[in-house]
């Protein structure tokens, strides 16, 4: 049976709700159980950077305030900050039109790449070229 | 062996560029040839949308300057706005740090989401509840 839980949403009226667990039971994950999140910072608008959670590490950035992805390439928890201190706190996590997507705002502490830089998206496209935009802080 | 393309940008200076095509190459693909593209207003800072994006579909949006999608659902270019009007004007593309993420800066025209609404991230979690935060245009 065709999942239609996001689809019957799509008519609902502002203030309308659902029961966040049966939200998160319907969210489209790949067939590794993850859904992409982007991170926002909250005032700025500026995006951060996309990562990936599973439903546990939804469940605890929700519990928690703290942001907590899946990192794919150690297959573990990837707290976000823990070693580097460079952590986003949650200030309110939306779901999109179909439930495959994940929009976190966040206040973020430091820099959110891992290279120092304010933000993950330093490439820019320039005509054939691409260049680097920003330098670690 | 290893990619390094990305890796060996990180310490780039601003200003360093590379070719666009070498970068395109270098993207990590999924399986079915995809890496996802986040489509920002590029004024507002409003995050309206995420889908997916081939090289193909990258390369038409660079070219034509409209952002074109791949569809998975309907497993073929996605000329967004094609047939609502509601296209997207590309301003600028960023890749990320890794080149697994796609950062569109982009004039929307019209509402981004097909519910008609501004963008799609609409489904605010409040508690224990999801609420809807936004109505059609």
């Amino acid at each position: 049976m065709k999942n239609t839980f996001y689809y019957d949403l799509e008519s609902a009226k502002i203030g309308s709700s659902v029961e966040l667990s049966h939200a998160l039971d319907n969210l489209k994950y790949n067939d590794d159980g993850l859904i992409p999140a982007i991170a926002q910072q909250k005032d700025t608008g500026e995006v951060l950077m996309m990562a990936w959670m599973n439903r546990a590490s939804i469940e605890e950035t929700l519990k928690t305030g703290q942001v907590c992805y899946w990192s794919r390439s150690r297959q573990t928890y990837w707290r976000k900050g823990e070693s580097s201190g460079h952590v986003q706190k949650l200030v309110e996590m939306r779901i999109d039109c179909d439930g495959d997507t994940l929009l976190c705002l966040v206040n973020q502490k430091g820099p959110a790449c891992h290279t120092e830089r304010s933000n993950c998206f330093y490439h820019s496209v320039d005509g054939d070229q691409v260049k680097v935009i920003a330098e670690p802080n």
